[in-house]
Parts: C-alpha cells; sequence; structure tokens
C-alpha cells in the first residue's frame, strides 16, 4: 500500500540491500549516474559488453537511451534481453525521443524488443510516443496544453508498462490508477541528467520493492523533496546541482520527517 | 555594433530564443556542455548518429574535437556537411590539435571539409595550426612570446573565418579587426573543459544573432566575466567550477551591472 | 628514501615539471580524471585514438578498465604496448575485475601483455585476480577477513610490479616490503572514481619520480590527507567531491603541515 512510511521504507530496504544495478549509460549522463546510485546506497555496474551482461549478477537494468546510435540502440536491445531472461525489472528512459524521426523509431524498436517494466520520460517524450506532437524542442520540453495524467495512463496502456512522467507535476500510472506528486524545484530542467537519475533511481528500488509503482511513485517523491531541501543551500543550478547529490543519502530520512504530498485516484475510463 | 548594450542584448536573446544547439561532444566534457547550454538558456542536444543529423532542427552546430580518433573525426565531418546543409553556424574547438602529428594533420582535413564560421582555441593550438611550433604540451599551453592579436589575425585570414583565440589575454579577429578581451581567471587553467564550454557558448549566441565577431565576443566576455564572479565565491578550482555554472544563467545581468573592459581595433597590413 | 619530506618532494616535483600523462579513460570518470590531473599541477591527455599513442610526448600512461568492452581491451593494450616502447611507467586500474568471469579474463590478458609498473585496485579486486573469491559486488566491495597486507604482497609478487590496494587501510607493496597508510575518509566509498582518480595520481607522480614504491606511497597519502581536509569543508559525498578536488591542489603544502601516519614493514616469507 502506498503510504508515506511504505515509501520510506523502500528507500531504507535499497541502503540495506545494496542491489547491484546494471546500467547502460549514455556520453553525457554516465558520471551522474554512478554517483547518483552509489549517494543512495545501490551498488552501480555501468557495463557496455554483450559478452558479459548474462553473468552480472545484477538486480535490475537501467537502459537511458540519451546520444543514440544504431550500434547503442542494438547493444541496449541486448543488455534487455538480459535482463528479461534473468526476469529482472527493466527501466527504460527514451531520451529526446521526440527529436527525430530516425531516434522515435529506434525507441519505439527497442520498446517493442525490451517490454519495459518502467518507462521514465517527460511530456514531450511522452506525446512522442503516443504520436501527439511533430518534433521536440530538443531533449527537454513542456506542453500545458495537455493532462499528464492522462497522457501518462494512454502511455502505459499502450505499452503494458509502469509510467513514470516528470514534469512541473509528476504522475506515475500503470494505467489504471494514477498518483501525482507535486515535488521538486526549477532548477531540475536547467541541470542535465535529471531524468536520466530519477529513471536509475527508480531501477535500484524496483531492485529491492516487487510492487513497481510503489518503486517508481518511491523514486520520484523521494527525488524530489531531496531536490527542494537542495534548493535551500544553493545559490544557482550548479550548486543546486551539488546540495541535490549530498540529499540523496538522506532520502528516507528526509520522507519520515516531511510532509510527503501526493494525490491518488483511479483513471476513468477514456 | 559592438557595444556593451550590444552583448548584453545577445544573451538576453539567447534565453527568449533557446536555440537548439547541436553538439557533437567528446568523452571528457560532453556532461559540462549539455549543463553550460542548459545554464545559459540554449537547448543542447547531444546527437552523434549521422542518421538523425539532417532531421535535427538545430540552429547551430559545436564540434569538439577532444578525444579524436578516425571514426569521431569522419562524425564530426558528416555532422559539419548536415549544418552546411542547412546553412548554420558551425564553430569549431581543434582541441589539443599540437599534442601529434596525426591530430593536427586530423585537424587541418577537418577544417578544409567543414569550414568553420568559428574556431575557437588557445595559443598552442593556433600555433599548430599556423605551422609556427612543433609540438604542444598536452591540451593547454601558453607561449609568451607571440602576439595573441598577430596570430588571431592570421589564423582568420589563413582559414577565412572567425577567430576566437582564449588565454590570459582573449582576441576575436575576423581577419581585418581585432577586439581584445581581458576578463577570465586563473582557474580557467586548472579545470578541464573551460575551452569547450566558450566553444558551446559561441554556438548558441551565433544561433541567434547574425554577427558572427558579436556572437563570439559575447560568448568570450560573458564567460570571462561570469569566471570573475565565481572566482569571489571559491576556495579552489572545483568550487570555481561550481560556482561558474551557477554564474552562466546571469551573464545578461552581469553584463548590464558591471564594466566591460575590451579593446578594438584594425589589424595592420602585414 | 620513504619520509615526509620525500613525499613532499613528489608532490613539488610534480608542479614544477608539469609532466604529460596519457590517460585511457573510461566512460564513467574521463571528465574527473582530466580535472584530478589538472588539479595536481599535471597536463593530462586523454588520447584513445591508435594512431597517435606513438607520436604523444607522455612520460607516464594511465590505463582505466572501467565500462570495457572487447575493443576498448583492445586498445589499452594497444596504449600499454606504445607506452613499453617509450620505456615509461603504466598504472593500470583493474576496474570491477571480479564483477564478471569476462571480466577477469580480459583482465589477465591485458596484465600479460602490458605487465603494469603498478596495479591500484580494491580489495575485492585483488581477491578476484588473485582467485580467492568468485563475483564481487559490483566494482566496490570490502572483504574483513583478508589482511589487505598479505594480499597486497601476494599480488605483486604474482604479477611482478607494485601494488597500491587502497579501502579502509591503504597499502603499497612491491612483493618484499609494505607499507600501511591510514589516511582517507569513508565518503571516498561514495562517491565514483575515487579509486580511478589516485591511480592517475599515482601515474603523474611515476612520470617524475623513478623510485615506483615512492611514487605510489606519496599519491596514495597525499590523496587520502586531502580527502581528510575536504570532508571538514563538506555536508555530504557531493560537496567532498567539490572539497576534495579544491584541494589537491594543495597535497604538498598538506603534507608540509600535516602529521603523516604510515607504518612500514618487510613482507615475512610467506
Amino acid at each position: 500500500m502506498l503510504t508515506p512510511s511504505s515509501i520510506a521504507d523502500c528507500w531504507h530496504s535499497l541502503r540495506q540491500q545494496r542491489p547491484l544495478v546494471h546500467v547502460v549509460p549514455n556520453l553525457v549522463t554516465a558520471n551522474d549516474l554512478a554517483n547518483a546510485l552509489l549517494a543512495v546506497g545501490a551498488a552501480p555496474i555501468m557495463a557496455i559488453e554483450p559478452a558479459e551482461f548474462s553473468q552480472l549478477p545484477n538486480r535490475a537494468l537501467v537502459l537511458s537511451m540519451g546520444t543514440p546510435t544504431i550500434d547503442r540502440m542494438q547493444l541496449l536491445a541486448q543488455a534487455g534481453r538480459a535482463a528479461q531472461a534473468k526476469n529482472l525489472p527493466i527501466v527504460l528512459d527514451p531520451v529526446g525521443v521526440g527529436a527525430t524521426v530516425w531516434r522515435k523509431q529506434a525507441a519505439l524498436a527497442l520498446i517493442a524488443t525490451v517490454q519495459p517494466t518502467i518507462l521514465r520520460l517527460n511530456l514531450g517524450e511522452a506525446l512522442a510516443l503516443l504520436d501527439q506532437t511533430g518534433v521536440a524542442h530538443g531533449v527537454d520540453v513542456g506542453h500545458a496544453w495537455h493532462d499528464p495524467r492522462l497522457v501518462a495512463g494512454q502511455l502505459a496502456r499502450r505499452y503494458g508498462c509502469v509510467v513514470g512522467l516528470t514534469g512541473v507535476i509528476d504522475v506515475v500510472s500503470d494505467g489504471m490508477n494514477w498518483i501525482q506528486l507535486e515535488h521538486g524545484h526549477q532548477w531540475l530542467s536547467q541541470i542535465t541528467g535529471a531524468g536520466c537519475i530519477v529513471t536509475s533511481l527508480i531501477g535500484a528500488l524496483a531492485a529491492v520493492i516487487n510492487d513497481v509503482m510503489l518503486a517508481t511513485v518511491s523514486a520520484i517523491a523521494g527525488f524530489g523533496m531531496a531536490a527542494e531541501v537542495a534548493a535551500m543551500h544553493a545559490l544557482g543550478p550548479a550548486s543546486f546541482r551539488v546540495a541535490l547529490f549530498d540529499q540523496l543519502g538522506a532520502i528516507a530520512e528526509l520522507i519520515d520527517n516531511s510532509r510527503l504530498s501526493y494525490r491518488m485516484e483511479q483513471h476513468d475510463a477514456d
């Protein structure tokens, strides 16, 4: 059941179990994801050689589509198949999927192959995967006229997975229920990798919690609350980033001691 | 015309227009360039798959030659040709071009193919491209006995582009006129990526301003002034780097409120 | 001879000579190593094109096995052979060698080819190379029941090199003598790249000091002392990382002014 204490429990379990999380990183945020996973108590391994994928004793897989190439898409698919064979949760981040037609087609092929457990994306990326927009503006976008709750629900039903849709408002949906979270800070949109980091945290929690909705909500809520505290210690986006990583190790305590704000409802039939 | 207010206007325009800037990054500074471009209000996209180059709706191209390989040089050339076809400004950073004979020959071939709008480099790299030195000392060098104004002018005429030559003294030249800037801080030479970041900022401003000299001067001046303010908040090169990224979002206001220091003259016939 | 003043002298020599250090980086820590080497006064060059390896005027080679692939292992071997031909010190970091059987076999083949001057690793990696453990837990491990002094000595004799074994206790051994150091901070285990950074600092000092034991001890001692000072200025692992890089430029002065703590003995016959 989704309560503040069940969310805090996820974060405590993560530190106790220290699961090995296999990340196939992109060129831009590899360092950030390694530091984020270490900070929250997971054991990251950045492995990009298919020969060792089946040998890794990992408990979750995190796939970032950033800086895609034809070869990298193949690599992501191979990592996904190895995780399927181990019956592991797979979190996919379709970074900038709306930027080009090529990228979108590559993402759709990857989703079909990998069948991710969780998709973590922003509104522009979600709309691209729903064919509701043309070409997005780089890798980060905002579209105020779409209701993120509807978008998340449609996406979850279309691709048969849990969706973590992050932005000014965060929504998690499994296609039937949605949970809306209202934590975070505007500086998250002024640093690279914020989305990828949430994606990796979802992977870390999904490694220790069977309830995929709970793992996704816990990751997004905890990250957003860490961002709020970090912003109080920062002068701009770069000092915010440092403070954010400092806070990542204390998320369980943050949730214990703070007011977690969320709404939880069922999707209307649509 | 080049005045403090025209320089500040460049930075204001950048934030208003939020241009998509295509960066072909190197392995070392990809994260830095993404964060720098986000901080100043541009929309970076790190794309390295030739299949999507022509599809990107970018307004400028930034090419970093760092960590070159035969394959990467080919990729940089392909990105350059895609930008030429779109008639976009291209900024090239020939990182460490003096380090080896191989690297220099690769850079010369790339320049011939890409015909960059702007070359951003340091004095050692400039001398290598003018055949005036043997092998440089790594990727960063200083040669006190050369006049950077003459070097920048020669380079601009040789390669038919605007040159942004950065170091203790910064010089921008189009081969006929030069502008000398005296902002910055010594810690810039103790962090990696400072040169690449300026290169990316030139690309961002060239995306919104047709006057290439003005865009280049504005980027170098703004970055140097941000560095001066950042140094006042720092204890060493790493905290300086954090403070520098914090300041990047406020460059327009910095220029509005500070004393911009530069000299502007014509090159003597030489 | 190994004394606090001989260790401080190493760091002073490094700043005076500013040696070019060739690093073959991994995808995760390339930026960190460049910044660390610049901070201590070395001149890093991240080169990954075999065509330029023999042309580089470097004085040491640093090989990081992180994010290994079949192609990258080949590249590391080529860089190693180029350094052998120049008779340079080679420092190898077998990152996460215990993570998979594939990685371990790849590391053993690389060691046989490159014959490193120095191996820098943690206890889990050391045990994997001694066939004393199965599969490690990611790239960072702790095994309290092994004596790191014995492990370092065995490894040094097995592979005919100096071993820098870092962890809660650091041990340097050439197979006959060992030196135990007790500096550092627990936050080093919560940031990525701490091990790689030490590896790169060993390379920088080995470039200017012929005594390989002294260079290795100096790097590990200096880094550990910088970490202790940094921790006093930090609120968590990320601000610790910033403070650590700030301190790297002042290691010589730190050693001059602090109490360096180490033990030095001969290995018993075993």
